[in-house]
């Protein structure tokens, strides 16, 4: 059977010219994401394939939401194996701008939603939020998006762009969708490619951590100053430099001492040079 | 003959879901006002009329764009004549939201073109454009306006918004529409209901040396430096407290001490308390 023509858009004017079209008669579905796909991104297409009549992905990565002494440059690339797998897929469009074409040279808006970009990632990267608020706007303006699908592994990302839409009465809404792990339960992340065989298993102290969280409130820990030195130890264990470990409100992200089911546990570690960031509710 | 209904929306969904249902077929013209209607607004509204099937207006005073010390409280307001006067005009409907449909208490994104926002009047008030791109965004998203209409007066704020819509490729174009000037001169704006009678004939200054700098100009007066003493001295004549005095590239709004026949002249002077701006360029 014949594939559904993929198509690779690379302007924004085209872009905007065949979603404006589409945007009356189709629901569009969209997926963002900065390219070097795993099977978490494909999650997300399928999603959208499943609630959505067209589906677009984005691939770009975004230089407005990397410190300069962060790692755009070596971000992991691989587009023509990105596009083979979204063909696969049957995606409908894959809009892959230029720098230039997103940021002209006279380019100076920015979107920022106040306080929830400035906790716990927004810490030690402080434009980092700044810069995916503003393009997640020109992205939906530009793809008409009716829903975004993205990934619960940037939970704090999903809670602030739900805030930016929110605020900013953009029609587009968010579908939060679970997280994909390895079989042994290291979160699917573009970063992992960075690890060696020694850090790849010593990763592996979040998704632990996380389970250990889980364990220790199930048997009646409430207190987040109790649970937090367990989990800390478990990832000292394995040579991980802890940037946070928060339990936190699901809604406003703030800090909680006292411990629910629907707490939200956020890790950010590094193991080696690379950061990794993973998080789970205390019980389904 | 009878007049076509007017239909006065107060809330944020309900606008959205009459915009989002008339934006497929007509074209959507939009002037956003903050009430106090004049015939600056009107000619707005008469251009929106001329140039689209469908005139949104929308009332409100925006908060975020008044800083603690300047005159939100007090903005004069009129609704109810404001509504007389559109009715009259058969706009087809009128935005007039609360404050809190507008920024709920746990509101949080701001929209910030930078550089362009802190020239002019960014230097006294640093929040206002900030303010006016956050409401303006949000307006756009909630009327789906293909053209909005904004008078020069608010020359600044249109070169703002003009960069704030390309940024985040909305599609909704301004239309730039020339100041509407009192039979003297003075251009329209709700803040000259301010004036005392001798004010009123003092704020006279502004328009004077606009047309004074296009006076010398014409003569051959080509240096920015030059030409500034003969407006000062004008406006200070007159009692009024010159807060700039500026020679500016119309599209960066940078200063310019050499002058162009399309070079802006841009004023800001408080007469008593009241301040008022007024611009032109240097000639047609």
């Amino acid at each position: 059977m014949k594939k559904k023509e993929l198509q690779v858009v690379n302007s924004v004017e085209e872009m905007i010219e065949i979603s404006s079209t589409l945007s009356g008669s189709s629901k569009i579905g969209f997926v963002p994401t900065m390219g070097y796909l795993h099977e978490g991104h494909l999650s997300l297409v399928k999603e959208a394939q499943k609630q959505t009549e067209i589906v677009i992905v984005s691939i770009f990565v975004n230089p407005t939401q990397f410190a300069p002494t962060e790692d755009l440059a070596n971000y992991p690339r691989s587009f023509e194996r990105d596009l083979k797998l979204l063909e696969e897929l049957e995606v409908d469009y894959v809009f892959f701008p230029t720098e230039a074409q997103m940021y002209p040279a006279d380019y100076k808006t920015y979107v920022n939603v106040e306080e929830i970009g400035t906790l716990l990632c927004g810490k030690t990267r402080p434009i980092h939020f700044r810069g995916v608020s503003t393009v997640v706007a020109k992205l939906v303006n530009i793809t008409r998006a009716d829903f975004m699908f993205m990934g619960k592994k940037d939970f704090q990302q999903i809670v602030i762009l739900e805030q930016m839409l929110r605020d900013l009465n953009f029609s587009t809404k968010i579908i939060r969708c679970d997280i994909v792990r390895e079989k042994d339960g290291l979160a699917m992340s573009s970063r992992n490619s960075y690890l060696s065989t020694d850090e790849r298993r010593k990763a592996l102290c979040l998704y632990q951590s996380l389970l250990l969280a889980r364990k220790l409130f199930s048997e009646g820990i409430r207190k987040a100053s109790v649970l937090k030195p367990h989990l800390k130890e478990l990832i000292e264990a394995n040579d991980g430099i802890i940037d946070y470990i928060e339990f936190a409100d699901p809604s406003s992200l703030l800090s909680t001492e006292d411990l629910f089911s629907e707490t939200r546990v956020l890790l950010a570690v590094k193991i080696g040079k690379t950061r990794l960031i993973d998080n789970m509710n205390l019980a389904e």
